[in-house]
């Protein structure tokens, strides 16, 4: 079991420092991991990723399983090495992307068949194959699979799908035998906190080396999840790393390390780059604006990025009208290392006692993307 | 006028090594440029650039004038700051995107009015517009303003626009005023050597900077494109840089520097980098074939850019089937470190007399785009 040191706990909320210790090296926590869906964070080369201070990024079991396949990767050695990422991987279990990309045939205990959204090929998922593929792509931590169910559903819905994750851990768990990688256990539960807890508690009496929260921010408001939130993350072992599984806008990370998370993936930084939509601490910018088209500032004068250090807003407004690549490759540097920015004055803020005054360092913390 | 020193002279043939200072830093001849299109290189940030021993980038006046334009671009201080490359620049006269790119309304002598590829507005391009718009960029090489015949024309056509070119050479020449600009005049004459010659007398006798071949690599073979350099490179004079335009495959290079060729550009490494299309010694490489799907090696064993030492070509093919960004980024960077690799070489061998051998090092001057 990798070694998880929690390092200060803030007295007026649940937010915590700590440190998860990984086969290819430490992940500070809280902690914010950029995915790289297919084996590449779009757009940015791990020699840029590693100047952006992330510690950790994420695959995705689904993309990789369908192309290249696990098998491929581990023909190269598995994933660090395929990708040329020397630091730190965690893959999902492929569970969400069944769910909500493939077209879903069949549904039970077993597991699921669906159509791979590639090729339409009938390609099954289930607990052991996924541990198996995850053990292929050789990641530092993976993650046992689980049923998402979408938001809004019937609670007898949820219910199963619950249950199904609880029965679907165990055979996870049972499956797993890899000792360089550490297995995390998935909460379901929708917004009820009463299912959650009760999930949590099956999921912590078969026992991982982290858990995750998933499940969430899959179409409820900021206040239905930050409530579940509220009621469920600091029930969940404190000697273990908390993970948030698609998570999200500042304000949502902010909010949940107050409820006691401590990892956080979302694709917001390089997706929402990839559109002209840049991250600053007092708000977002669209870079396809006018108002940039003679701004000589960069995205953001306080951040010390590639391309705050290098580019104005008026050239990278230019690129983006001229279709130039660069665009997504500047704003997507700037957006990760914005995410960084933000986790790491979290880190320094939890010690001092000093959390809730990120809200005045980082006005976007208190925006929705309905904000704008 | 910037300084221009011949170091070498190849006995055996009119190759020569030389070096060109701009006020941005010096240019080592036979010098190989990157095409940054709209002031960008497709997919490579100025950084990237920097790691492969490029000395100068090219941009095109037509696409700048028209997105962001010039005004624009001097209100950033010009191209340099405007795009972060703090090496030398050369901007093209507009001329060949005109006649290639735009849909023209009417050419005569004052000038050429056209459509604008991007959105039908009704534009005109002359001589002095031409310096002006290259003036305001702030390239430290500008171009005069040439009619660039296609590839087969009717003689009467060509030598028509070869008067025109000489006619609009004087009115650029008498235009520019920059002394931090050198301005290059442009020889047109289609493939009949007697023409260019009587060109080059003429541009030769308004007295430029640098003098250069226009309206090659448009459609005629390599043969016929050899057979006019063979007869007119040589003849261009000795104390000046020559500059081949638009020119082209590792063969081509070779030839024209054998020829008497001291400067070169062309989309090839970035544009056929965008298409998988890999440059090697040895040949080229489509990364989307089947064969590279497990292959541990790098693109090119020899090589030492960024992505030779760090990705195999199985996972640049991966990158290329799932439609990754990175893919394109990784093989143009490749690809411009491979021009500049072999434009080194050649600087290398003249001196030692030895260019001719540049064809057994790199088999891939031998071949024609067709061979692959």
């Amino acid at each position: 079991m990798f070694p998880f040191e929690v390092h200060h706990n803030d007295p007026a909320s649940h937010a915590r420092t700590g440190k998860l210790i990984t086969p290819h090296g430490p992940v500070r926590t809280p902690a914010f991991m950029p995915v790289g869906t297919c084996g590449s964070i779009k757009g940015v080369t791990p020699e840029q990723l590693g100047t952006t201070d992330t510690d950790i990024m994420l695959c995705n079991t689904y993309h990789l399983a369908l192309r290249p396949t696990a098998d491929v990767v581990a023909e190269f050695g598995g994933l660090h090495k395929f990708i040329g990422w020397k630091g730190p991987i965690l893959t999902d279990s492929g569970g969400f992307q069944v769910f909500s990309l493939a077209q879903l045939n069949r549904i039970d205990d077993d597991g699921v068949e669906f159509k791979s959204h590639i090729d339409g090929a009938v390609l099954t998922l289930n607990p052991e194959q996924s541990i198996d593929i995850q053990n292929k792509l050789g990641a530092d931590i993976i993650m046992a699979f689980d049923q998402c169910p979408p938001l809004p559903s019937t609670p007898e819905f949820v219910a199963e799908a619950t249950d199904r994750t609880i029965r679907w851990a165990r055979r996870g768990k049972d499956a797993h035998h890899s000792e360089n990688q550490a297995l995390f256990g998935i909460v379901q539960g929708g917004l009820d906190v009463d299912l959650r807890l009760r999930c949590l508690e099956a999921i912590v009496e078969i026992g991982f080396d982290g858990y995750a929260l998933g499940g969430l921010s899959v179409g409820e408001s900021f206040d239905e999840m930050s409530e579940c939130l509220e009621g469920v993350a600091h029930k969940m072992p404190t000697d273990r790393p908390r993970y948030l599984m698609g998570v999200g806008m500042p304000r949502d990370l902010v909010s949940a390390v107050r409820s006691g998370i401590d990892m956080f993936d979302c694709v917001l930084p390089t997706r929402n780059g990839r559109n002209a939509y840049v991250f600053t601490p007092d708000g977002f910018l669209k870079m396809r604006n006018a108002c940039h088209k003679l701004d000589e500032s960069p995205l953001d004068e306080a951040c010390d990025c590639y391309t705050c250090n290098n580019f104005s807003r008026g050239y990278i407004r230019h690129l983006f009208l001229a279709g130039e690549m660069l665009g997504p490759t500047l704003t997507s540097i700037h957006n990760i290392r914005f995410f960084q920015r933000l986790m790491n004055r979290i880190r320094e803020l939890i010690p001092q006692g000093k959390i809730a005054t990120i809200h005045d360092e980082y006005p976007v913390t208190r925006q929705s993307s309905k904000d704008e």
